[in-house]
């Protein structure tokens, strides 16, 4: 089984970047119970507020299919993709270092 | 007191990004008693072995800059700024998420 880390990375339409914090804080509150996801952290680009970057490390990636299927086409997808402009995958591999998780992925 | 999240970003000469993430795992080693560092993750990306990012939060500037301060001049320093033809920080502000300390950003 093998780690999936990534970073996404948003940019929301001007003036918008903290409404996409908002949905994307309210979506790692419902990844609060899943032992698939053992990071999302979100964060915006210290002189930039309109972009923001998703920290994200699963467990595996059938966890990282799994949770994208439950929320595949619903409405709180679609609301933060009405408010970006662009968006990009950073796909990782974790190779290890300090952290929750890290040692054991080596 | 504010944490600080960064990513680095670096780009090692062609086939020596293995050599750059060795260093960057002893780095984070040496982490490992530091309260000040809650993550230091060694990535390499996905299909450009070469480039390797760091996924870092530190508890305070004042945390970043003491371990920078006890680095900077080192010989590892140098080992590593050798094995690399470019680099970057994306420099970002924790808003929360799932993660070990996230919800105290908040």
């Amino acid at each position: 089984m093998t780690r999936i880390a990534r970073y996404a990375r948003l940019v929301a339409h001007k003036g918008r970047g903290g409404e996409v914090a908002e949905h994307l804080l309210a979506a790692a509150d419902g990844l609060g119970g899943d032992p698939g996801c053992e990071l999302y952290l979100v964060n915006s680009a210290r002189s930039e507020p309109d972009v923001i970057w998703v920290t994200e490390l699963w467990r595996s990636q059938a966890d990282l299919d799994a949770s994208l299927a439950r929320i595949r086409g619903s409405k709180a997808v679609a609301a933060v993709m009405q408010l970006v402009r662009e968006h990009e995958l950073v796909e990782l591999d974790l190779l290890g270092g300090k952290g929750p998780t890290a040692a054991e992925s080596r």
